[in-house]
């Protein structure tokens, strides 16, 4: 299937300017961008009106089923949120509940241009179930927490949940599946589960994600009672030693940002979740400037309360410069590859997150003819400070048209739509 | 004419809890609140299907015609923004430049779910004729602006335009349209100016529209140079005797809150603007605990780059969660009021901004049935924290629906779009 988005525009760092181009898309892969049109036929030709094509966003921090607590106990303290809502709330889950809380959430961000998402959480199956149902692109992973120091790693099974659904799913849906090892937090492991699941990961040769100095007293805490920083932990532990996404980071130190950068740790920067959990603002400017990898995350709806990369990266872009007090301290086209390239780049997939011959054909086209984009004056700052979630008109995960102009082509929306309603009316009875 | 909203659900502070609720609105104003349906026939029911009947938005701080310049410049610092981008493009103003540019602002404002703004500007008569056909209401003033202390305040052609702007188009269109005074801020006029221009405010009996305290810049220089701080400077000058909405005050101390309070002067709160152009994050949780009557604004589109009421509600609500590390910093509820009522209440228009019998019918339907809203265990936290400006499916003003399910019935959106693409694209010739 051959497939010409006609009279695009790119963003700018593709070099073409204010100019319109055409894009092929062969089956998975982009074929070809150019000025000129490309030569042979296309199955479908998509007229762009002069509208943005950019690459589809990727979601680097996410607990996907979480959708099922959207506005479960806002404006509440991170302790009672989660001592009073969210912990006894997850002590209901189950396969369904996870299943439809998986698919709400995938609608959501395929919706808001999302192609892929890394995802921490329980019942891995249902969300593995979702992901190939809906055409999306995941690295899912079992959120492993160990507080026995006599832990038998061997016979845990929380990490054998983890590697149960690495074998079982691991590349599954032409690799559009993948499965990472996780360990939660450094406050809520113990060493030696820290040291046996970042062996693990390397054995089987996956990433890892964990959560990394989110709040100031979980960053504190560490340092007292282990003498060191949570970052200095992790690595002490081996962890770091294979690819990992480390969500937050909103603590760190300037130490921890060298050990991140040196180690080639990608960081997951969820801007919305900080602030409205009240951790705070996670240093962006020192550790672009340092090389680190800055991916943007959503966490799960229950944080935030939506899963829409293009709203962290409007958060993030704005934040950074007021709390530095410089408007120059972000830049829009920075805040489009946090979105796109560095969330694949955090995920280990290669040729992804680019307009460009021979990538995987992630794309979405924003419409620039809507009343809140006009007049554009570039097409980065159109779509970092100015474009609507409904703005995305097309939504292409591997080359397959996922969304349209307002229509799933993947999921039977109102059929989900219904069954989910009723899964969560029925949570708490 | 008599609509009435079957089966909705209004914010949580009207009593009725997650329940459905019926609203008839009479002509330009709002007949009956009630679980019951109400007696009488309508012309014409809307189903609500479950969805939110809030107040519609109120904008405090605009300058409309400035989406002629969305993008144009961004992520530069302010004083290359302005003197290099602002202030040029500005010299090339015009009635018709800002005609369009003003009903593009309305026109996004009402998709936006807005129904209401304040405006400093220049080419009144273009603003006014736009707000005039599309059916919303503003305050709108003329920007003034004075650097001479000899100034001949009776013959000053800025003053004249501001005054004359009042006896054209004060009261007109049913009072839908309101003409305030305005100094531009402390920094940017003479004390003599500011004196008149509050005595003139007084004498007429209208309102005054200023900037205040936006930059630590400008309010620490005016300490230097008057010996006292912006806030003490505009009260020195009379200027708070009348109703003032003060934008920005990012700046005040704990004794110029006092002032404003004591005054009754309105703030209208900027969070996009502020960070955009870095300058800083405004005390919010000290002025409403002060009593100050705060509302929204989002500035002009040059420095946000939207016009979106809501977005700038989800913003404040979450900056200063993180900016003062209490989850519980702020309430949606206090988020919602700040939207709508306070806004009302800022531009002197009573019986505006609440859903309640009596009050005039600015309403806006927001859908609860897309995925990003799904489940609702909260209408408040939905609206603050998840909705997109898309799920706005009506906004009426005055009891007339403006905008219905993507259509506009006010304004010929495709036309007026044509027309001002084309003076946008020779704007600089």
């Amino acid at each position: 299937m051959k497939i010409l988005f006609k009279n695009v525009h790119l963003p700018e760092e593709y070099g073409f300017g204010m100019g319109s181009v055409n894009v092929l898309v062969n089956d998975k892969i982009i074929a070809y961008v150019g000025k000129d049109l490309p030569s042979g036929e296309a199955d479908r030709i998509i007229e762009g009106q002069g509208n943005l094509l950019a690459p589809a966003f990727y979601n680097a921090h996410c607990h996907s089923a979480m959708t099922l607590f959207r506005g479960y106990g806002d404006d509440l303290a991170l302790r009672e949120w989660l001592d009073t809502k969210i912990l006894p709330a997850e002590e209901l889950l189950n396969d369904t509940r996870v299943y439809y809380g998986s698919v709400m959430a995938i609608a959501e961000m395929i919706k808001n241009g999302v192609v892929s998402f890394s995802d921490m959480y329980f019942f891995l199956d249902s969300t593995a179930r979702a992901v190939g149902e809906c055409g999306v692109k995941a690295n899912i992973s079992r959120s492993v927490v160990s507080f026995d120091p006599d832990l038998d790693v061997l016979t845990d099974s929380r990490i054998k949940e983890g590697l149960d659904a690495y074998n079982k799913w691991h590349n599954e849906f032409d690799g559009r599946l993948r499965v990472d090892m996780s360990v939660h937090a450094e406050y809520s492991n113990v060493e030696k589960c820290c040291r046996y699941v970042g062996e693990l990961a390397k054995d089987l040769g996956t990433g890892i994600q964990l959560h990394l100095s989110e709040t100031k007293s979980e960053h504190e805490k560490c340092i007292a009672e282990r003498g060191m920083t949570p970052a200095e932990f992790f690595e002490s532990t081996g962890v770091f030693d294979v690819p990992v996404t480390a969500a937050h980071c909103v603590w760190v130190s300037d130490s921890d940002i060298k050990i991140l950068a040196d180690k080639g740790v990608s960081v997951a920067h969820n801007p919305v979740s900080n602030l409205k959990l009240a951790s705070g603002i996670m240093p962006y400017n020192k550790m672009r400037d340092a090389g680190i990898n800055i991916a943007l995350g959503t966490d799960g709806v229950a944080s935030n309360n939506k899963l829409s990369v293009l709203r962290e990266m409007q958060y993030a872009a704005l934040i950074h410069k007021g709390n530095t007090y410089s408007a120059c301290a972000t830049r829009a086209s920075d805040m489009i590859k946090c979105a796109t390239e560095n969330g694949a780049r955090a995920q280990g997939r290669e040729k992804c997150g680019r307009v460009e011959v021979g990538y995987n054909a992630d794309l979405i086209l924003v419409n620039m003819n809507s009343v809140n984009n006009i007049p554009v004056f570039s097409y980065d700052s159109a779509l970092t400070y100015s474009a609507c979630e409904s703005d995305i008109l097309i939504t292409m995960c591997d080359g397959r048209i996922l969304y349209e102009y307002g229509e799933y082509t993947s999921i039977d929306i109102e059929k989900i739509t219904a069954e989910a309603k009723d899964v969560f009316a029925h949570y708490f009875d």
